[in-house]
């Protein structure tokens, strides 16, 4: 029914996280519709995206210079190494405006039944960063879930030769969700890592 | 915050309808991690229907040919019209499976609040074609708002002088919709074309 060019967009929309085929359908005729410049702008930055970005030589974060804007400022605290996974999760963190360490993107997490091993991770250069020295403690923070778990048990073993401090964000109950709907897994989470709040 | 690539992304991601600053950033985190060819694929799809589709030299619908698929076709009725809007219109009417005359895109409609005078649409060569003969009836399936409704007046105007009917698709209740729902424009719609359904 579409013209061949038309099809292939919609394929292409419709591998975007969340879009369906209608979602892909508004999207294409919205691209169709407007001035070929503006269409084109979009397909030149997702090019770009691709092509200009690379890792940090540093930390592994996506940046368009050697090094990225965390690893250039001085200012940061260089002796704490936040780990991450993805560059969104960097980017959650420092949207808090409070973390004032540095970072360590993975690039992913250990999923086996995916095909992705740790030697696919980057996870080598985390370890070269400890050995040189300088660094006080890192801060695990992969996802809640089965492979951010592998992940994070996978370099408390890479790390445990080091004098470093290892330690991960903390699980529990989401501030501001109610309690009586958070899954058996949040209040297991919830309750095994229960802190003592006064002194004996 | 950003690298300028991907804060470029963010912002042409975010002039797609209905998508905001969060799912912007969904789909460009999405694209960032997607392997290179996946994602230059979307860059390439996007700009190849800019560059390869045009219109079709008889009825106005985008197409990678000379003239589109329906114009081709000899078995469709050529002396039955239906004139859209947009491509999208055509393709929600061809999706019926219903319809077998051809049609008529005029690329938007009378808008002359946003500059869209007659005379930027494609109206001359609707004109052209029922000036050549053969044409039996104009369908108007402009949508139903001011601006479909200013074009079907003018269209109405433009083809008074010619021997052809010219009719527009009806409007009232929508199948499946509640009638306590429906809004005050509906309604008022509804009644004024209510129909005689016994024979006096």
């Amino acid at each position: 029914m579409y013209p061949e060019p038309l099809q292939r967009l919609l394929q292409e929309l419709a591998r975007l996280p969340g879009v369906g085929a209608r979602t892909a359908e508004r999207f294409a005729f919205h691209l169709l519709k407007d001035a070929e410049p503006d269409a084109l702008r979009l397909a030149k930055a997702v090019a770009d995206v691709k092509r200009m970005l690379r890792p940090c030589a540093n930390c592994g974060m996506v940046t368009d210079e050697t090094s990225c804007k965390v690893c250039q400022d001085e200012t940061r605290d260089a002796s704490l190494i936040c780990v991450v996974e993805q560059p969104k999760d960097l980017y959650a963190i420092e949207r808090l405006g409070m973390f004032r360490g540095v970072y360590h993107v993975l690039m992913g997490a250990i999923a086996l039944l995916d095909g992705i091993a740790a030697d696919k991770l980057n996870i080598e250069p985390l370890i070269d960063r400890v050995r040189r020295g300088g660094v006080r403690e890192v801060v695990i923070a992969t996802n809640p879930n089965l492979e951010g778990d592998t992940t994070a048990l996978h370099l408390v073993e890479c790390l445990r030769s080091f004098d470093v401090a290892v330690s991960r964000i903390a699980r529990g109950v989401s501030a501001g969700s109610p309690l009586a709907q958070a899954s058996r897994a949040v209040l297991e989470d919830a309750l095994a890592d229960r802190r003592v709040v006064n002194s004996a």
